[in-house]
């Protein structure tokens, strides 16, 4: 390899401190998690980011290869996407999914005939491009208990923000969102 | 739910005691693991297996869902398979196994074209049926530092080991396994 590994394990950590602010955090389908007043970000696991002893919760997710996305439209993300950390980005959201067992219980296809044909959830994204910058990191495989099986994240400006709702709100109308049991919505400003 | 969860973490221990006597550790593309007299298998995490204090290597995987299956294939496999765990299945193999960069770096229907159309990874597989019970573990996904991608799991009885050299040897010879960058098999009776 001619690069060092990019980070794949992610821990985000609700406390009392950290780079972000959490401006609300909000249940949209069950549970919801103890409010923070901020929000860090750590390139490790759980064990690793111990130190951090005034965290209310911590959610800890892992980049992988992509699940539905197709080789064209592989194409059209990588020529408009920008990667996270721009300076004006001073907004971003954390969304963790939880899907239920008839989700999973789908095969490839049909998983992605709800995900694209039926909600065009790639296409949805495109459209949102190059403003909303995000990664998407899975928890389901970490192991057995885990609270969620995603954790989306999100960053855009301030003038963004009304995009990003119309993101939001257009996924959820979408039949893939039927198999989403568990969601919570944190925004973030920093 | 109606039934109680099914165990998804395992974990393959090998060393001095165990339900199962290697009969042979080979490796079959790169680096091999150290000799063990016998293999356990846990239904729990490393943590939770701890007790097993002369191990020589441990293993971990999550059973997941299926990557490339598709509805009719699944019908197909579910209709053909029996379980593990049949008493006159007293040969049994884990074949630990990593993919390399390029194979992650694929899209999906990049990866379904390869596993399927090129490989006929599952046609083979359901040749087998149901003469060799398989289960696949993920350990890809468990964190960043997992020395394979895959342990693959099967069992069938002494009659049926012929059969089971040639299933490896076809899936072995063919596009897929031009991404197989580790492979170690290990043979086991019990």
């Amino acid at each position: 390899m001619t690069t060092p590994p990019v980070p794949r394990l992610f821990t985000f950590v609700g406390g009392a401190s950290g780079a972000w602010r959490v401006e609300q955090t909000r249940p949209v389908v069950g549970e919801s998690l103890p409010a923070a007043a901020a929000l860090g970000v750590v390139a490790a696991g759980a064990g690793d980011a111990a130190s951090e002893g005034d965290a209310v919760w911590r959610l800890r997710g892992i980049v992988s290869n992509e699940r539905y996305v197709e080789r064209a439209e592989k194409e059209a993300l990588v020529a408009k996407q920008e990667g996270l950390g721009r300076p004006a980005c001073t907004r971003a959201a954390l969304i963790p999914i939880r899907k239920n067992a008839a989700w999973w219980a789908l095969t490839q296809d049909e998983r992605r005939h709800v995900f694209e044909a039926q909600s065009q959830h790639i296409a949805i994204g495109l459209r949102y491009l190059p403003a909303i910058a995000r990664r998407l990191h899975h928890c389901r495989d970490l192991g057995p208990d885990e609270p969620f099986d995603f954790l989306t994240w999100f960053e855009f400006t301030p003038a963004d923000a009304g995009a990003f709702e119309d993101l939001v709100g257009t996924l959820r109308d979408s039949p893939e969102w039927r198999f989403v049991d568990r969601e919570v919505d944190i925004r973030l400003s920093r």
